[in-house]
This record gives C-alpha cells, structure tokens and sequence, in this order.
C-alpha cells in the first residue's frame, strides 16, 4: 500500500453543486461528463444495509441462495439444509419467515445518526430477486405480500428522513441468479431482453419515482452488458428527468464493460482499499461481518471488524479520496444486533472528536506518510490556508512521532483533536526534512479517544 | 324447463373433423367460423380439477383469498383466519403448506379413466396467479418453486396420455384478483395492457407449447373486454400456428362481450343446464360438492351430489346438446378423496352399462318426454335408421310406463340397456299417440344399475 | 364359519340389571362374578373413534410413532419421514399440528346418532400417551396444553349426552410405547412400578371420576401382568366406589392373562369375529379403514368396507352374541370425512328398516342357516313366543329361498321389515323340513333397503 | 453502599477441603453444619446460563411464560402473542422451535474458560418445567423429545471436563408455575405432595447421579415451604451418600424459610450485592442484559453491562466476600451471540491481568476505603504477610491518589498489576494517616488494561 500521490488538485472540478440546463444523452461520454453532486464527497461516510429474504437462514452469507443451489453448491451450505429442513424445501420457502416483527425503523435512523454516517443505502432488492418494497413487478414475491407485511424500504425512508439529516440512498441488483426471465435471456445469449424490460427496468423507475434516493447504487452488473441492462438509458433519464435528477449519485456497476469505468463514482470491487489516490470519486463498500454482508447467525466475535480495523480502513479511504459505505446486517426480524450498535456507536464517538479530519476533507499531497508506517494525511481548505490532518492510528512507544511529509514553517501549530492543551513539535535533528510531535503524557481520563488519534497541523509550508 | 324441441338437425353441419388450408384472421367472425373438432361433442364428458394454493386453506372455497381479502370480506372466512393463523398472515403465506407430498397422477389417471370421462380440464392457473407449471413468468409463485416443487401439470398430462385415452386439456384464469399489474391497467381503464403482454399471453403460449392441451378453457374473464385481454389473437395463432391447432377446442370466456357468444362451446354460467336445445355446441360446468370447486374440508356428506343427482343432470345436459364437465377438488396433499372416488367410479359403472345412451349421440327431436317427468332423450344414427334412448330417471311406481313423445312402429324393438331379456310395449289405450313400456320385473341381483335406466326404442316412426 | 349352537340359553343369566350390595374383591373370582349391565347386551351397536396425535401424520395407521421408531421401522413410514420432514423431527413435533379447528362435536353426535350405534367408545390416550382430556399426570403431553387446546373428551361427552340417548365409553391404554417411567418398569422386570403408580392408574380415576363414562375400554394390556398394573385394584373400586358403578362396562384388556378370559365382556383379538356362539358377551372390534383405526389419508376407495361388508359382519356378529364397535378416524382438524358419514347414515339407514332384528336381540338356536349360506339368524322373546329373524345378505337368485333351521307351523307368518306386504312361505317339496319363502317381487321404488333384507318368522315349532 | 468491616477472620473457619465421616441429619442444624467445600470460595467468579424455551420467544424475560398467561399478564407480551401468533397458540407451541442447531458446547467451554470464571451454572429445568436433559420425569416436554433432540446438559458437562477445568454446576427449579400436579398440591394447601414425588425429586436425584454437578443451585423456593419440598432429605442424601458428597455445594434456595438462612452460599435476592461483609458465604448472581437472564432478542447495547459496570460489581462483590455469578442468555438456535462473547472476552482479558487480586482472596479488614470513594479492597495472606488489594474503578483526574485505609510501613511496596515499572508512594502531607500513591504517566500503548487498575500493597502495617 504505497502513499505519495502526484494530483495535487485531485477531481475537484469535477465535484461541486452544478445544475445543468443541457439535457444527457445515453452514451457514456455524455453521463460520464455530468458532475458528480457535491453532498456526496463531503459527506464521506455512509452505512450499507443488506437484509432481504436471505436473513432468515443468516447462515454464511447473503449468497446463501447461490452457494446452496446454484451451479457449484458451497458444501456447509448444503449440509445445514439437510440437517435442518425438509428434503424439498426451496428458498421461497424461506419468505414468510422473514417477520421483521421488531423492525423499528426510528430505531435505526437514531443508531446511523449516532455513527456519524451522512448517507445510507438500503438493498431494495438482491440477487434473490425478493423486492423490500411492494413492487408491482414481483408479486408474492415482495415484502408486502409475504414476510414482513411491510414496505420496509418505504418506512425506513420515512423515518431517516423525519429524524435525521442523512441521505437515503438504495441498492438494487440488475441481475437475479435464479428469475427464469433472465436465465432465458442468457440462454439467447442476451439477444432477448423480456428480464429487462419486464422487470429490472420497471423496478428501477418504481423505485426511483416512489422513494426518491439520493443514491442509486446498481449491482449484479456481471451477467449483461450495459446495453443488454439499459443501463444508459435509464441513467439519462435519471439524470435529465427523474424527481431526484439534480441529487441523485451512483455508482458505475450498470453492466458488462461499467465497473472502475463509467457512472458515477467507483467501487471497482467489494472492499475498494487502493491505499493510493484515485483519479476519480470512489466508496470503499465494506462489511462489519468480515465473511458476510447479510446477518450471519454463527458469526463469532473476531468475526467482526475491530474499531482499531475500523479506524484504519476509514483513514486509508478519506485518505486516498474515497468514501467509506459501511455494511450491517439485520436480522429477519428486524433487529440491528448489539454487536454493530456497539461499534457504530463506538464510530460515532471517534467522529465527534475527529470528525473534523474527514467530513469536508480532500487527499492532501501526501497520503499517508513517507517514514512512519500507519499514519494517514487528509486536508482541509479554511480560506487560503491549508489544514493538514495526520491521523494516527497507533499511540507511540516512544514520546516523539516524527512525520516525514510535512514541512512545518515557524507558524505551525500543532493539535491534538479533542485534547485542549498545546502540542509541542520541533524540526527534527536527525532527519533532513518533516517535523517531530512530541507526544503528550495524557491521564487515561483525558484521553480523547482509544483508537486513531488524529493531530491538525496549521500553518505547513504549502 | 322445458322440453320440445324445434331444431331436427341441430349443429351437426358445425361438427366434423375438418382440417382448413385457410388461416383463420382475429376476429370473432372468422375465428368463430372454425368447425368444433368432433371429438369434444362425441366424448361428452370430461372432468374438472380445481387445484391451487386455495386447496390450502380449503374453506369456503376456491374464492377464499377473495373473500378473506376483496372488496366485500365474508365474515366467516375472515374469522376463520382470525382465529388460527396470525394477525399478518398473508395469502402467499400458504403456499409452502401446498405440498402435494402423496400426488400420484397415474391414480388420478385410472379413477378419470373408470369414471367414463373422456376429456380433464386442469386448473393450470386459477385467479390467484398461482401456476401450477414452473412458468417462467410467475417467478417464486408456482408449483416448483414453491410447495409441491414439482410441474403438476406436466405430471398429469403425461400418466394421462400414458395410461389412458383421455383427452387432456387445462384451464386458465386471464384475471388474478390481485395482481398489481392488472390492478394498474385497470386503474388506467385498460388503456395500458403491461399485465397482459407480461403475464397473460406469454402463460397461455407457454402452456399451450408445453402442454399441447386439447382443450383451452379460459376463465377470469369479465375484468376487460377481448380487446384488452388481446384473445382474438392468441385465438388466431391457436387455431393457425399453435402444436394444436387441429384438435384445440375453446370455450367462450375471453373478456367481456365473448361470454356465450363467441369462441369455441358455451359455457355461459358455471352449472349451465338450460334444459332445452340450444343452438351451439354448450358445456355444462358443474361440481360434486354444491357450494365449491376447490376442495372444501368442511363439506359434509349432503352437500356432495348424489348419484341421483348426478344421473339427472347428466340427462338433462345431454340430451339438450351439452357436454358436462365435472368437477372434484383434490386436497393440497394431492389426493382425490374417497367420496369423489366414490361417485366417479358409480359414474364409471353408470356409463358401462347405459354409455351407449350418452356417448356419440345427438339430441333427439325431443328432449325430454311431453307427458311423464324425468324421461330425457337422446339419438344416434346407425346407418339410416335412428335409435331413441330415453333416459329414465324415476324407477315407475306401477308397471308401466308411458311415454308421448316416441311414436312406435310394427317394427319398433325396445330394450332396457345391461338388461338381457326384451321389454314389452304397446300403444296406449288411453293416450292418442306414445307408447306404453311394460317395465319388467328384475330381481335386485339381475337389476342393470340403481339409478337412471335407460332404454333403447329400435324402429321409431321419425 | 359353523354355525349350529347348543346352548339356548345362552348368557341371559349374566345380564341382567342388577345393584348388589355385596362389594367386589380384587380378584378376578370376585370381578368376573359381577353382571354385566344389561344396557350393553341389548344396544348391540357401537362406534369407536380413534383420534390423536396420530390423526396429525394420520399415514398407516395410528402405530405411525412405533412404526418409524419403535424396534423394527417399516420402511414407509421411515421413508415418509424422510422425505416431508427435517432430520430430527419428532413424534412430539406433529403435537401443535393437532389442531382440531373444525371439532364440532354436536355434529359428531348427530352422525353417530344417525348411525344407530348406541354407545361410542373414543380414545381417550393412546399408546402414544396424549391424552385428550387435560390430564393432571400429563403436562404439556394433552390436548389441551399443546395442539387442540380443548377438552377433547369432555366436549364430545357433553355432546352425546345432551343430543343423544347413546352410552359414552371411553378407551384408555395403560401401555405406552416411548414412556420412559414404562421403559425403566420394564428394564426392571417390572418389579419397579413407577409409570403405574404416577400415570396409568391416576388417569384413570381421573378420567372415570370426571367424564363417568359407560363404558372403559382398555388396551395395551401386554407388556405387564395385571399385578402390575394394579387391574383388580382398579376395578374392585370401579365397581364398588365409583360414580359409575352400577351402569359401567369394562372389557378384557387388563394385562397379561386377561385378554379372552377376565374383565366384563371378551375382545379377544381385533376384529374379533368368531362366527359361532360363545359363552360369554363378547365384542367384535372393527374398522371401516380396513388398513387402520386412526385416519389415514392416503386410503383409496377400496379401503373402505362397502355396505355389503358391513351388513355381512353385523349379522354374524349378533347372530353369535357379539356387539360390534365400528371405528371411524377424525382428522387432526376435527372432521368425520364424508366416507365415514355416508357409511354411517347407511348403516342408519338399514337399521331403521331392520334395527328390529339387531337391538335387544338373542341368538338363536341356529347361528346361520345350516343349508343356505349368507343367512344368520338372531331371535326375540314376545311374552311367550319366540320370533325368529333371518337376515339374509344376498337376495337370491331364483324365486324362492330355501332354509333348513327354522320349522314351520301352521301359524307361521313371515314378514319382510320394512316391506308392507305378507310374504308366502311353504313347506318345502325337495326337503324334509325346514321351510322355503317365496321371495317377493318388488318394483326398484319399493324395496326396503339395498343391501342384506330381513324376514321375521312368528309362530315357528320351538 | 457502606465499607468498614469489623471481622477480620470472616467465615474461614468454615471454608477448607474435609471429608467428615460423619453423616448429615435432615436438619437445618446438622445440614448448616457442613463445611463449604473450599474450591467454591477460592473460585470466586462462575458463569450462570439461563436457556430453555424461553429462549425461543426470547421477548420481554425468562418469564415469558408467566408474564404472558400468569395471574396478572403483562402488557407487552399478551400484545406481543397478539400481533405474531394465532389465538389458541400456547408456550408448548414453542417447544419444536427451540432447536440448538448451532448448540457447540465446545465454543462455549472455550468463551467461558477465556473470561476466567472458574465455574458455571446452567438451568437443567427453569419454571416452565422443560428439562434440558432427558428426564424420565418430563416426557416430551424436555430437550431431547422435542425441539433440540440433544442432551443439552449432558454436551456442556462433557464440553467443560473435556477441555477446561472448570466446575460444572446444575440451576433447578423446584417450582413450576403451570405443573397440573403442583397446582393440586397448592389447592389442597400442601398437604399432597404428589408434585415433589413424581416430578421435584426423582428430577434432583436423577440429574445428580447423571450429571454429578458440583453445585445444584436450587431455585423456585417460594412456593411451598422447605418440608413439603422435602429438600432437608435431599440434601442430607446429597451430602452424605450421593456421588458429589464431597465436592458439591449448594445454595440455599430449599423452600420458603430457608433463603438467606439455610442451605450452602447464600444468595438472598437476584444481584445480591450488600456492599458489606457478610456473615456467610454469598453469591451476587447478576446478569449482563440488565433486564433479563433468559436471551432477549430487543436488547439494545445499551442493555447490557459495560465493562465499568462489570469491574464495579466484581470489586463490590469480592471485597465483601462473595462470588460473582455472571449470567448470558444463548439464543434459540444454541448460540452465544457476540456481544456477551466481548464482554466475557473482556472480563477474561481484565483478569489475566488483576486475577491476583480476586482468585484466592480473602476480603480484608475494610472492604472500600474509607475516604476515597470506588476504590476497593481484597487481601491475601502470603506465607505470613497479608498482601492487600486496592481495586480502584476510576483512573484519578490528578496524579495522586490519597487511601486512607492502608497504613504504610517503611517496607512497604506498591506495585500497578500488569505494569512493570515500580510505582511511588508517600505519606500524605494533608492526613494523618493512609497512603498517597503517586499515580504514574504512562504512554496509551502501555496501559494494562482499560478498566479498573489494582494496585497491590506488600509489607503494610497490619
């Protein structure tokens, strides 16, 4: 993971609040042009939700479907089938156990609010196929009419946006592995397109007429190409026409040829950690779960990302000017266990004290340092100054930190966030450039928080 | 209801085996000038099977999501539900109760078979859009993926073909009740047809494809008219192009204005049996349990046709140009219960004696007698000579029994079908035409069956 | 099948209504000294009822628990399991599908009161052990802890007794196959007697002293001796103590050494049904499901005993002093299927006619006819004459009908129940005695019934 | 919450290893008499485990079952059978869907043994009378007929001796709220005591002699008093002739009369925690979901204990002379859900650190200080110096903090557990006695743990 970065001026022409009077075309060349709306950069940390039929099994992952029948059945999958169901149950089965009896809607949008997270986005529907709003292109299978008795998109809509100022974005999968539409598209080597036109497509201008998202965020972009999916289409009209046009962000998973290429920001693969600076906008699209995105019920605690994980993962994205997408899994009744309240709790507290060094922050020159491993550099503009934040993710043995990228100028004043007192800093004597903190002696009581510390540097010689 | 007749020779130019080199064009002119396939007036009776996700809760009737849900909720089916299932339960929620774990068409293939039926009509899909096939258009609401996982229709279609010589054909709801897409185009007032270009017509080509049904009784059709509902089309490929163009017979339901007025046989209302001739060919839809057609588990013994009731309507249809289509509802564990067995096998032991009276015939001048009650005819030429059949459904208190309507001649010969010795008759000597049948005296052990007897008048003056 | 019997008098000295102030000992010299009430004698006709946890898989028969897991699994039931059931369901998992949301117990009274029985007998525990009542000495193993939650026993008592004038009896098994307290008794050689002392013997002084039943029928009597089961005990009080002592009736099933020797009337085996005259009152157990006494839903038509069948073991059974029991299987929702109540009216439908030759009959001098098969005879004393019953199952052939055991006088009448014209008889010319009844010939709208015709002779030679 | 403690000696005259020849009378005399086996004492910290089918609803409490249908229902649990099960649902419903598919005892052994509890107890049978053992007592309502098909019990002993050496103890509920039998005996004012004989005492003697527990933790005390429960027998049996006579301690819930009086430990109330010393040996049993023992499944984070909390109630708790019995609440489906994994990982961190302050101790001559407040005491004789644990729950805000219970010598020595480095002290300047502990500075890294610091003392006056 490498650290100097070469784009001083990053992709900030392409981000800012801009609406356009000219209308998109449906090519890429034409949707790739439009600016990406401001709120999302700034905005840096969102919450990812995957809950769906598949979180009643909760057992190995939200693949469950896939990984039990589909081409090379996932052995432990199989198993737990048959030693806990009857021979010819089917996933559909499944449904009317997804209750979500305890679903309380408010409830989330207090513990997203208190993580610190600006944006969510909610699985409207995954590769099952099974959509969380009553769509009128999926009958009975839909959580209205079986399940939850619930427009579970529609009511959590309601609520994080009644409650908080968070924005509420939605993920939907294009492709679903076992819908017989689309299985006989592909068996027509996609010269069809019945599975578009009857399903993905009605759905997506359902949800985006309905609920209006400030994130579309597209999936199961693997089985087509774009042109198969429609994929520019529907975006023109997104852009051009849809309630949300001036809003709305997405991402670049829109077919066969789009993915780390074309849409809105990138998200290039699961987890997206480059450690080095992109040329363009992308989201680091990570689980709490290390091994799964839906509830996995055996899930143990080194299952889950620590907060020192947590920490770092976030510094290395802000760092390299992406944003952080951060996954939980509800139960199938409705319920967003301890485990990852605690830790979006624990996030949020980290954010009140150094919010400062990610919400509104730009790559600085330097990623992450050139000497010392596991410190991380974001920067702010305040007037015509440049504020740089180093966030540091392990407290020193010794009591000096010596930061080989920063040049300090006889202005330079150094902070500790969330500590009040002065830090001392000095030219180093044994380094020819950088600067050394010197790192205070902090009664456990006082200490600003127990992972990432993050010192602001003023006054660098730019 | 009446009886005589006006009509000597009835439809019979309409009814031959007659195989067209012209196309037929989408119109109800051209498509109901397409000569009835002569197997369905000469088979006369065939069985009707209600099956579906309703043979779950099996209450009340196959109209139980209806009348739990619709417009006008009956009050005992929604305390039915209150009272053993959750408060959130939904219909969808049956579906994986719908098991169909002991179904065995073979066993369903002989008792059709010992019943006399020559013709099954399978529910392939009733209004509740469950298909009873793993359509490709009803994902996650069909019989394979949810419930029986097995292709009932396929299952039966092929131990009927094997074992017996059955025609097999299927009926189809166009309507469901509560699916969003038809909900949508009839709240556009038909002006958009999603529901049907996406769900009606691509089943009923499936099936047809499929299946290669000889009979294609559609049904659910007062929601829109034909237009809407694009029959005259599906009508045309069926009768031009479909794998059963040749053999395919149609009924009249196929949207508004068609209902006994175009398309192939009337059926006008469920239980038709006007009681004198008619001018079409017509079928009489009827069901062994009085109040349903999908299978009730609270119907008791009196609300099942007895075989005097079954043998008087069997009279009635025929003899005024019908065919009788009747119904059993199997259980959603797939069986036939032993009461519907019952009565089909006493209809099959019937037949083996008075079937000469049934099949192959036409109505007669007559259709029931002028002068007695519960005397029915009907005919069949043998070479230039007309056998008269009168169906007698009352066994004579006295012994004789008169009847007015056939006139007999000095060659006139009557015989009493599954009965060995000849029958005596005269001419009355208090009536001014007729003939008087002495009945004979049978001991209960020679006795040809114990409902409805039939005999057969040889040498009639026309 | 003999017939010829020697003792005239029979049992008549056993059954008589009698209250003795003398108390019976717990011994089986003192028990079986103790008359039978007369009621059970002189009402002949009685229904069984098998119902319980069983009627849930209600597949093979009601030994569904010991055939899946008792020492020998029958590869069915196994298979059944295997292939509708997770891996380690049990048996006590069908408990919450016992549902019995139909039970309407007036309507049973009414169908079995239409049946002309005139006492039931219903399962109040089976081997499995549940009990239908809601037994002190079964906690969460009863009908109305798990499953029903209704006193299954107590409501169809109040049913009987309100509706009908038929007895109400009640089975009860000491035996159970998976009872662990019996399992130890038995590991012990059963000089241990845990599961008599806290379950057998405290349910049936519960079950007697709460529902004061007719009749106690018992079963599962072979795994321990009566010392065991503490059967003297029991009964000295049931007939010394009880709120039923002076009308109760017990059976022979009392543990091993009793079946066919002590207690009140013998069963001997299932379906006991001798075919000559026994010394002491005796009940012919039998099911209309020839394969099961609990429901089982896969049987066929011919599994059920047709009328003919019926008529045939109830002629021999009273001929040769037996009562017959004839046992229907509920389902687990509550319901006698139609096959059941259609054999049941017809039975009552018979009897109506024919009831004369049946209740408060003796046997006769002659079982069955000692020349002409199919013909059994039962007698009833009017003040001083004897009137003798021929019950004949097969109407016969020619005119006449022929038999050897009665002998004529010049006062002989001989009459057909239900037929209201005298009937010829004459002294036979080919036989040198005996008597030959000219058999009437009567119009299919006359006859009195269908199956198995009565001719009561007055006025024989003794 | 008081502190100063007047004995120095405490109970130890009662704790130490002895096998007496001899025997124990029914009598609370002869039973107090017996000495505590003194590896209870020594232990300090056990884990409770409260599972059964409360686990299932997992809603509101263990209590489920009471709250819901007890004498006074509970609002929200009456609301919440309501609105997700149908009417006549009953707890016994629940049974077949307790089904521990995940049940790893070894996992569990492991959690436990890492949070350095050194026994544990688990509910063999809680007040709804499911044995979590195959209890010849209980048929089909226990672990093994129904719902988990395991012997529960029986996997976690195996598991614990197997691969840790931590104690095996058994929780038991003489009380049932529900059982028939106990409802009978209380009608009849505890003059039957059918309940104890059939169904308390073969379950306590069974589980002893199957299971040999090192602790029977009786619970269900309040019902009858300790002669009807017949507990003095028992426990004479216990301690004199069953196979844990030497070993096994109890507690003293036996009965009404008997809590905080008779028996072993003493528990006295749920969360006991005097704060002062206690005559007798006592148990806090406490649990980490602060409103439940049973899992439940709404509990958000901040339901349970926080490691501050823990800390707190282990100093209280151990200062005063008790042990900490610590409970969780696995899931339906046999899990120890993640958020009681980290506390008990958290605990077991904690400890491997302060152990010495809390394994083997004895409390001291003043359980808290007497002039700073959350600072605790324990001690520890070591040859012949008592070494003296001060646990203090808050990291001061200055650099000192000022005891005043401790008197220092001149060789005394003061030591920061799990810090290397040697820690200053003085003679307070402002008191005239106690002790000023210089608190040091050190870096964050080096930190021994995160919640309450021990500071043990050597060479203090005594």
């Amino acid at each position: 993971m490498a650290g100097m970065a070469a784009f001083s001026f990053f992709f900030t022409t392409f981000i800012f609040s801009f609406v356009s009077s000219e209308r998109y075309e449906p090519t890429w060349e034409s949707l790739d042009s439009r600016p990406l709306p401001s709120w999302y950069d700034e905005n840096k940390i969102g919450i990812f939700i995957h809950w769906g039929v598949f979180s009643v099994p909760s057992f190995r992952s939200e693949w469950f479907w896939w990984d039990w029948q589909g081409n090379q059945p996932t052995q432990d999958v199989v198993e737990y089938m048959k030693e806990n169901y009857p021979p010819d149950f089917t996933y559909a089965d499944f449904a009317p156990m997804f209750t979500a009896e305890f679903y309380n809607p408010d409830q989330w949008a207090d513990i997203f609010n208190a993580s610190g997270a600006r944006y969510i986005v909610l699985t409207s529907k995954h590769h099952e196929g099974f959509t969380n709003w009553p769509s009128k292109y999926s009958f009975n299978w839909n959580a209205m009419d079986v399940g939850p008795k619930k427009d579970l998109v529609g009511m959590l809509a309601d609520s994080i946006r009644r409650r908080t100022n968070i924005h509420f974005g939605l993920y939907h999968s294009l492709f679903e592995w076992f819908n017989p539409l689309l299985l006989q598209d592909e068996a027509n080597k996609y010269e069809t397109d019945d599975f578009v036109t009857s399903k993905t497509m009605p759905e997506l201008y359902e949800i985006v007429n309905r609920y209006k998202p400030d994130i579309v965020w597209s999936d199961g972009d693997w089985a087509g190409n774009y042109t198969y999916w429609k994929s520019r289409e529907f975006l023109a009209w997104l852009y051009n026409d849809s309630p949300v046009k001036d809003t709305v962000v997405t991402n670049d998973r829109w077919g066969w040829g789009c993915l780390c290429q074309h849409g809105g920001f990138l998200t290039c693969t699961d987890r997206y950690n480059p450690g080095k600076l992109q040329k363009r906008k992308w989201e680091n699209a990570m689980t709490l779960d290390i091994d799964s995105w839906g509830y996995r019920r055996t899930a143990t605690l080194e299952d889950y990302l620590t907060m020192d994980n947590i920490t770092q993962i976030l510094a290395q994205t802000i760092s390299c000017g992406g944003n952080v997408l951060i996954n939980v899994g509800p139960t199938k009744d409705g319920l967003i266990k301890p485990i990852f309240e605690e830790r979006l709790r624990q996030l949020g507290d980290w954010l009140k004290v150094n919010g400062d060094a990610i919400y509104g922050t730009n790559p600085w020159t330097y990623q992450n340092d050139t000497y010392t491993p596991n410190v991380w550099y974001t920067s702010k503009k305040v007037e015509t100054e440049t504020n740089v934040y180093a966030i540091v993710l392990e407290w020193p043995e010794t009591d000096t930190l010596y930061l080989a990228a920063p040049t300090p100028s006889s202005a330079t004043v150094v902070t500790l966030l969330g500590y009040s007192y002065p830090i001392s800093w000095r030219k180093p004597s044994t380094h020819p450039n950088g600067i050394e903190i010197v790192f205070p002696i902090i009664p456990f009581s006082d200490m600003p928080c127990q992972w990432a510390w993050v010192f602001m540097m003023e006054g660098l010689v730019n």
